[in-house]
């Protein structure tokens, strides 16, 4: 199902981007046609992530790749709406890829459900990390109200990731070997809430805590704490 | 400190604003001008949270009040930038007042580390559905890179409430009451994942996992679970 490898997908990065394409001359491609196209993608990723998809122009994304907006409609479309067949072409080649990968873990995972979390936890968190477009274009575009990829969420990432959690946690707990008193449901936003959008909110807590330390292993073995022991409160 | 009750503060609904408004003539105040300056803020956080604040217009906020731009600038500062006036008393009737009611669990619950989580999650819950413009504002102006709140989150909320939240789990964890393979600072994040995001993020849940029939109790009720005794994970 994946054209391309998350782990390379993109930085996000303007800078490389730019530097990547602006070494070339803008025009139509010579020989190097599929790096050329992955690099207007990367560019309409980091567009899309730092503008929103609603506020990034053809124009915009053309510049942030160091090329023409003539080259995109060269790529993707010709005449016949370049922006959608763009928007299109990151959701199939930079977004749901990336979706797919997050579904290793449970797919690996097999009977073991700390694999499972574990799994789950770790390649979220280093995803996200590794790829700051991906939370900026969550936090904008599906968590956002009106979010352009909202509609995305509900047809084909929650029955790919999602439904697929909740399925196996109701499992599990009918099996009784997950906490009764939680809501196997619920308990996937909890887990995106410990993971995405720990990533995404990053910069905040980095800065309001002086956590600039903090990577993503650091991230990953405090989340598992909360998640396999919980707060471990006690009165004395 | 507070200046209006937050349980009282706004519906963020854009219907009740209008109405409210709509029942009199715009124009200047009669008797009831302290009235009509609460639905005029009632309808500028409306429309922050549904357009950011960036792209709301003095236009929009008076129709969304069904009121005039001449009556914001009477309210807000006359000729001198109406708009700063009017996100500035946002800041401080509207939001600033919900950020302090959300602290007093903090500060009543003692030396009772249960009853500090327990209270601070339902009234961070039980604000949020209650307030639905608060998760939005929060993901468009605080959340999002860029976003216009981030710097009164740094300045302003960061020592009134996650500082003195790091700080007491700080506390605790020394004196051996709290789950030692927690970082104190990260488990602000790890809450506000738990409580701000869930209810942010519940039209999403509701939708993918057909849970409609989940409110503020049974919220309550898995994320307290979760967080006082974890997922209980069991190999069989």
């Amino acid at each position: 199902m994946s054209r391309t490898d998350p782990s390379t997908a993109s930085t996000g990065s303007p800078g490389k981007a730019r530097n990547a394409a602006v070494a070339r001359r803008p025009g139509r491609p010579s020989g190097d046609g599929r790096d050329l196209r992955q690099t207007l993608l990367d560019a309409a990723v980091a567009c899309f992530a730092r503008q929103g998809i609603a506020g990034s122009s053809l124009r915009a994304i053309a510049t942030e790749a160091g090329a023409t907006p003539a080259l995109l409609h060269y790529y993707f479309g010709g005449k016949d709406a370049p922006m959608d067949a763009l928007i299109a072409a990151v959701i199939e080649e930079k977004l749901m890829p990336v979706m797919q990968s997050l579904r290793d873990p449970l797919l690996q995972a097999g009977d073991d459900p700390k694999a499972l979390v574990r799994g789950f936890v770790r390649s979220v968190i280093a995803t996200a990390l590794a790829h700051p477009w991906l939370p900026q274009l969550w936090v904008r575009e599906v968590l956002h109200e009106g979010g352009g990829l909202r509609r995305l969420m509900f047809d084909r990432i929650g029955p790919l990731l999602p439904q697929l959690l909740a399925e196996r946690f109701a499992r599990l707990q009918a099996e009784g070997r997950l906490n009764p008193r939680l809501d196997p449901r619920l308990l996937v936003p909890s887990l995106i809430g410990q993971t995405m959008f720990m990533a995404a909110s990053a910069p905040i807590w980095r800065g309001v805590f002086d956590a600039g330390d903090v990577g993503a292993d650091a991230l990953c073995d405090h989340v598992l704490a909360l998640l396999e022991s919980g707060l471990e409160l006690r009165d004395v």
